[in-house]
């Protein structure tokens, strides 16, 4: 999207499970002067909702009504597949220890995972946040953008744009007055695209007993732009321990699953 | 104005009445290097003082003094008038129901009304109020300019500028987490000008048993710009239902109000 | 920096005395793209902690450990002097009215105090302020260095850039619905630099009985700048008054003092 463009964002309601919504959001791009349209981007974001009396208390969602009975069998299958998900980021997180703040740059090779990772750290003031005084998703998503796209860019060393993310978990909320430490470290290169997971680390309010915690986890592709926008072939990342190693054949996992969705997805569209 | 100006703004006090205040600002550019200094902005805003221990309760205003007799009478003149605006907006406001979310724009022919009609939603944060938890007036008034801009730019596809803002009725209060939807539709064109009709609606908070009310409404014009700066000519607006035929005859009514207005100031100061 | 380069902050405690923290800022600019990085701002903040549960209380400082015994002297003697800097400014600030708001430039010939002198209000919102509602200093150092660099630029009429800070003093606490009057006014002139003192005025709360009190006062060095980023020669002050002269007289002694200490850290380098 350029700028002085027009951003048309539209979402509705695709799904809802007894304690969860399923928001799809459509983002497209207008061009006033020519009256050219496309779309930008697309999301899927599922919703848990909180009593506002006890921010603690998942509360019941009202059912929505479905035009056809397959749209609520599609609805339920996403809603699987991310249950597993996030249950299989949950046990990714267990025992993955923050290593990014301060990296030694210097002494790093060029794309090896210690080179181009990075962290930045944040206050969560009072405009960050909702009514209830929690970090707006929004605000987090935007954080980790900026760090993934900054190992994007320190990796590659050419215009990177962001071509998906995986879904993004938020494991706990995160209340105003936290220090967040977002940071983000490479996990897999295919030929033209760069994997990156990113974590939110929040450290609790200066009076308050709690340790710090996990509070938001994601992966974020990246495709590297030559100046004219054309698509370039990205350097391979060099792993160099064995976490290393198992994090790359996780992500080449993702890489071969998503790729493999995808072309069903084409496949189902040309049948259509 | 311009990058890298600066702007100087000020504001005075013109009128009291007994529970309104009327303030009247100048916006000036002034480019540093050049030193060149023109006046780009004029407004007057009618201010009602609520009470801080009950927002609903309005207060009295202590009385300014005046230099002159005459400068009392004309702002009584001018009070008397903004009461009147305000009445028959409200008496505007009762019968229009809010007709342009997700316009279909695609099947609309160019140039009707309702294929430039426009609207956004937002979310009253904590940064966008006042202390007190209400929006400030500064907040609405932008997202409304962009609406307008949005709608005179689909109608026009050139540049456009703000050329003047008809007076914007506060006619409610809006509270922190509401959801506000600024929507926007031309309701008249001259050969050189285009008038927006505005409103603001807001939905309460969710454990609020009110109902959407209309919050503020206001007529913005603009002017369509040639690349070098130049006035265009505007592509004249179709009607198309009775309404819009109506909403187009009021607005001439106050086009041609205005433009005898502004030739009776100009006859004024030519005399002085 | 530019567009588009990564900034690395980095920050560490660096003295601690019984109720007071030194921290000195690091700020390096990162080109990702030639992965050339260069340090573009150095700073010394002095702190201190206030209890949360009664903000008028200054609490005790955990002392730090030091790596050398040398760190802790060093240290001290920078306490010492920051404090003696702080009394200074108190006494200076005592006799100084504040004259800057609407200055009548026009009647003012260029390179006087008065053609160049500046000032902005701003009312203190939620977005401004910390946990508890009071502001952050770094909106008000960006405000500042807006006034600062606005009295620069008209008295050269060129690119201006920030040279330095000397101590900016926070005399009191700004509380969340103050208005602030930001102003600057130029001091001093040497051949290629210019010292503007500035002043943050506030006025409380409308229901608080207190009168309006002086919050911050500091020091900014800016040197004009050629298209080309080059160091361009200062057009000299004009002083008119007796204040105006015996200010020009203490910013030169502040001048004369900032170089000779410069030029013995210069030597102490070159001997190390």
């Amino acid at each position: 999207m350029c700028i002085g463009e027009v951003a048309n964002v539209s979402a509705e309601i695709t799904y809802t499970s007894r304690h969860s919504v399923e928001v799809q959001v459509n983002v497209m791009s207008e061009n006033i002067l020519t009256g050219a349209k496309k779309v930008t981007n697309k999301a899927t974001l599922w919703y848990v909702p909180l009593s506002l009396k006890n921010v603690n208390k998942v509360v019941e969602v009202p059912p929505i009504q479905y035009a056809r009975k397959e749209q609520e069998d599609e609805g339920k299958k996403r809603y699987e597949e991310q249950k597993l998900d996030r249950l299989e980021t949950k046990q990714r997180n267990g025992d993955v220890i923050l290593p990014v703040i301060n990296p030694d740059r210097q002494t790093k090779e060029p794309h090896t995972v210690g080179y181009s990772q990075s962290s930045l750290i944040h206050l969560v003031g009072p405009s960050d946040c909702t009514l209830l005084g929690f970090v707006h998703g929004g605000v987090t998503m935007k954080l980790m953008d900026e760090v993934a796209g900054i190992v994007a860019a320190r990796h590659c060393k050419t215009n990177i744009v962001t071509a998906s993310v995986d879904a993004i978990n938020f494991h706990e909320k995160i209340k105003k007055g936290c220090v967040i430490t977002v940071s983000g470290r490479m996990t897999f290169t295919s030929n033209k695209s760069m994997e990156i997971e990113v974590f939110v680390d929040a450290d609790p309010f200066v009076d308050e007993p709690r340790e710090r915690y996990r509070a938001v986890s994601a992966f974020f592709t990246y495709v590297s732009l030559s100046k004219e926008g054309k698509p370039l072939p990205v350097p391979q990342l060099l792993t160099e321990t064995e976490d290393e190693k198992r994090r790359f054949e996780e992500g080449k996992g993702r890489y071969l699953q998503t790729k493999a969705k995808r072309q069903a997805q084409m496949q189902q569209s040309a049948q259509q």
